[in-house]
């Protein structure tokens, strides 16, 4: 069965994204680093909730398909922080395609190349799946921001137009979570948490 | 927007999900406690990945859909280990229905009903769709065991026939990964890591 021992290789593989530490805060478990696989078991489901609100035709299992593979690249290239200097996210880029090629190469080739294709799709945004799948995992890390008064935000001295800038594909493919967070972001700038500019 | 409300609710209440920790143990973050929010991702998943060796028909969207959800109830009930006493798996039975209705409650009503009636469906075992999810959340800590020499099985004292009882949804349903966990199991008897009975 060396089928079976590849997605098996791979299934041991993804241990390594629990590893992976973010900038955001769980604080009901002692304020720790949230990781990757927890944060992506969270915007999937946080997809499922909300697809409702996509004013465009979603299919929300290729959505949460994407989300709970949209980040296992960190495993070998690490988490960069969205508010990074450009030239170390696109520096970034290059390790994560990298990283995609090895670790969904673990898989059988048919399974490879659906997974690799389903992520190149999330990343390049290029289609309403995608772009909702892309809104879910910046809206969360917004929301808990807002939870924990400007978290990530307030340390690294985020401005309100890099936050609006990363939310911009909820205005046309979900007008009224738009609205929510242009809403949040305003009381955001309001209480000192992000810099207006 | 009311229902906006009650949808955020939900989600800001998922965070706690990842302070529930279970008997797993993440041994590349440290050696900690797997949490219920990681792993439930890591079922998700690998069910993707398994799917094709299913030979009852499938849906894997519903599929994934409970094995994002079969947890949350631990939020409020807390994780039991799956070998302990049968007296302690019916009170946490009773404890998990009544979590289930207080956190998917906090959703608009057609989407409580619809994650309960998911969660029950899950729960009680009684489709092809949760027999398969449930396999998943079966076969993820067996595999995890192995790599972690016996790891939650040598520490409580776990019998052979207690294992296999417990993956017994695959016999039918995945008879190729059935002989693979049979087969592995045996080599964990061999081992020690296991007790024969």
């Amino acid at each position: 069965m060396q089928q079976l021992e590849q997605q098996l290789a791979f299934i041991r593989e993804l241990d390594e994204l629990k590893a992976v530490h973010r900038k955001a805060l769980v604080k009901c478990d002692n304020n720790r680093f949230e990781n990757s696989a927890e944060h992506s078991w969270h915007i999937a489901l946080m997809a499922q909730v909300l697809a409702g609100y996509a004013e465009e035709p979603i299919d929300i299992s290729r959505v949460v398909s994407m989300l709970l593979i949209h980040d296992i690249v960190e495993i070998d290239a690490g988490d960069t922080f969205a508010f990074a200097p450009q030239q170390d996210l696109d520096a970034q880029s290059d390790k994560e395609l990298v990283a995609a090629k090895r670790i969904f190469g673990l898989l059988p080739e048919e399974q490879y190349q659906q997974m690799l294709n389903l992520w190149l799709e999330f990343e390049q945004a290029d289609s309403a799946d995608a772009r909702f799948a892309k809104a879910m995992d910046r809206v969360l890390p917004l929301l808990q921001n807002i939870v924990n008064q400007g978290g990530s935000w307030a340390q690294h001295s985020v401005r309100k137009s890099q936050v609006l800038k990363r939310n911009q594909y909820l205005r046309n493919l979900a007008p009224k979570l738009w609205d929510y967070i242009v809403e949040q972001i305003d009381m955001a700038v309001a209480k000192g948490w992000l810099i207006d500019d």
